[in-house]
């Protein structure tokens, strides 16, 4: 009989972290001053193990045995054979997606926020500030925070916190708390909220009041923490391609054709990717794309530059693509993704020609998504979407080339708390939003006077 | 390292379903004329190949390898142990919860959804209807229709549909469609339209409406599905049972002590049941508890009589616990576990005292769903909160004892699309309802001039 689902034994679950940093070292952050950041100056908001991390230069890092314990209720996540779409689009591509949507949070957002969580319980911080765009990192903090006894507080970007009604009682259910950004609750928020009483909210001014209410703690007992974008977040989603690789093995694969994840702060994608992304860097012929939604370009059409990670300027200077700090993705983009950023590590393998990104349309998206449900049976969160209509999109191609390829791809997180999106799908709400040139030249303003990497 | 996970390999899932029909001879179901009911007089609802099972005297029902490919994409699902609960609850009692939340619909229900849907296919069926309560069981079974290609007509009780409004956007992402019940639709949602345009529904209503629309398509390609109650729904759902007692053996455990479930028409708590259930009539001493709400207690508060599984009366007369089958939950109820009926087989395990009912308010539910997933990460559905509260008390009094009692419960569902329930907990919406006594004699009633088994 066929296999539809790869399983790895629990034992066979990493016990280290893959750290690509240390292969593709990228250009350092700049404190405001222009100079690289002392790193101890990161402890203003973030537990000294954390910072080591985000600065290490080793490949392999190990995963705390307290940590694995928590990420084995779940993982190793299923690699799952798409055998149901493979015979729907009538490929010869084999095509693989790692399922990351089996954790309690339902997304792949808890692989790091229990790390995090538990090195600042072990710092003895009490209770950790976040932003979240659609959710999926809100949930996943305050599950995390559940687990090792800390408080949460969620600064969520509004239009989303009003698209998803849900995602605040299951943060509340955990013992989070959420309010929508911008609140009236920092300076930050304020001051959005004096120019524009109805913003929409971004991660950029969601990450400024979730830093500033870490630091205006002066006890020191409230730290931030980030779910996408560092490296430490970054190194903690390698276990999704550390498992995946090994998992391919057991089917009886090699190294795959294609690696394809969605890409909004980077975390998702280079979980899945960088172990292969060293691969390629030893000569492996793997070609590797990053997708990202049209409304929100930040790799397919921002630059590489230093930018700040949010609005107000809090965070030190990164390495980046970037659609400028005070960018607003557009109201009528329904799904997460939305950042103006880029991880600095998945920015820089994109200049090194080391991945390719892409851009898809809403629709493209979640016709995709509909039609994957539809054959494979699970629904999936709209950021995962871009994904699959990628996926898809090779798979097509295969079929034209008439070539077996394999695709392996990141089934990032279900879309079970995203339903509205789906609903406003089916009435034709939604239309594609190719981000019009003059928004954009108009974005990048603010990135002049920066220095350049 | 302790595991927290107890993972069997797919090829150990099992090949046939346990029908415990073949050790526990239940009284059978009779027509208009109070005579027992030619299994022929079914197949004008469902195909032969159900119909056989249904009626069927043989302990072992092979499953067939197409429906096993399907299965095999979230089955076997995991046993977990509940250490945090455990050392939350300092009892020395060790806990295990079988998880049938991984199915793509978030539930138990598609074990059973599958292979109705599968069956229905190869007797050259093109559409299924079918009732809901919560939803769980509309979302499965358009799920399972989707999978195997045929349409799918979900009848939703109006207060759930109100109460869970992604429900429907659920059930047609996967192709279904979903109308409030009672709907103008049909002669039996027009009478109760007609008495009460503002009923809240009832699962009694809603299976008319569903019987009624698949007899009326006179081409025979349209049947009815049913989600629970009948002897072919609970062979379906011992896969459940079956694989974890495979799993306690991995974890070195012998028989459990305790086996509990949630029961609203007892397929869930059936499904991990009757396997012990046939071990306890072979002489092991288990303990074996449904759970059903104090706003719905069948088994607990109801007679064993013949009744209707519907309101309109367009069913055998099965012999079961049953409050009447013009039952109506309060509106106050937040959650499933609904049925005015029980399953004829649990109901007979139950007369025969191999099982002992337990009836929670559903504030003492919602209290251990957020003792849950505050300590084992999960949150669950609120049918699912029932056995989870029993869970804990049974481990409080092992405590007491000072005994170390294996503790195994179904953990039936997620409850991502019932955060409105925590919402109204939260929020202090909710309170508990006993049925009242009259409330009680008058749905009785209605069971005057019935035949007794």
């Amino acid at each position: 009989m066929r296999q539809p689902r790869i399983v790895l034994p629990p034992d066979e679950m990493p016990r280290q972290w893959y750290n690509l940093a240390a292969d593709l070292p990228a250009a350092p952050p700049l404190g405001p001053d222009g100079k690289p950041v002392d790193p101890a100056a990161l402890t203003a908001i973030f537990p000294e193990s954390i910072v080591e991390q985000e600065v290490s230069p080793e490949r392999w890092i190990d995963i705390p045995e307290e940590v694995l314990e928590i990420l084995l209720r779940w993982r190793p996540t299923p690699l799952r054979r798409a055998f149901a779409l493979e015979r729907y689009l009538g490929t010869p591509a084999r095509i693989y997606y790692k399922d990351e949507s089996v954790s309690p949070a339902g997304s792949h957002k808890p692989n790091t926020a229990v790390p995090q969580a538990w090195y600042n319980k072990q710092a003895g911080v009490e209770r950790l500030t976040t932003e979240t765009g659609a959710g999926q990192w809100g949930s996943a903090l305050s599950f995390a925070c559940s687990q090792v006894g800390l408080g949460c507080k969620v600064y969520m970007v509004r239009i989303s916190y009003e698209q998803k009604p849900f995602r605040k009682a299951m943060m509340e259910v955990w013992g989070g708390t959420c309010v929508p950004s911008p609140s009236p609750e920092t300076a930050a928020g304020r001051a959005i909220l004096e120019q524009d009483p109805d913003s929409p909210g971004s991660l950029g001014i969601a990450i400024s009041e979730a830093v500033e209410s870490a630091v205006a703690d002066t006890t020191g007992t409230t730290k931030y923490s980030l779910g996408s974008v560092l490296n430490h977040v970054l190194l903690h989603q390698t276990v999704i391609g550390l498992e995946a690789k090994k998992q391919l093995a057991l089917a009886g694969e090699g190294a795959p054709d294609v690696v394809i994840g969605c890409a909004g702060g980077g975390s998702n994608f280079a979980g899945l990717a960088n172990p292969f992304i060293a691969d390629r860097m030893a000569g492996g012929e793997i070609e590797i794309l990053p997708v990202e939604p049209e409304a929100c370009p930040t790799l397919t059409r921002a630059p590489y530059v230093y930018d700040h990670g949010d609005v107000a300027g809090m965070t030190p200077l990164l390495a980046m693509h970037s659609l400028g700090h005070t960018f607003v993705p557009p109201t009528i983009h329904a799904g997460g993704l939305r950042y103006h950023g880029m991880a600095p590590l998945v920015s820089a393998a994109v200049k090194e020609g080391l991945a390719t990104p892409r851009a898809y349309g809403q629709l493209e998206c979640y016709e995709a998504a509909v039609t994957f449900a539809r054959t494979e049976g699970i629904i999936c969160a709209p950021e995962t979407s871009h994904a699959i209509a990628a996926a898809m999109d090779e798979a097509v191609r295969a079929k034209e080339e008439g070539r077996e390829k394999v695709i392996l791809f990141s089934f990032s997180g279900h879309g079970l708390l995203d339903l509205a999106g789906y609903e406003a799908f089916f009435a034709g709400e939604l239309h594609n939003y190719p981000l019009p040139e003059e928004v954009l030249a108009r974005s990048l303003a603010v990135l002049e006077g920066l220095p350049r990497p």
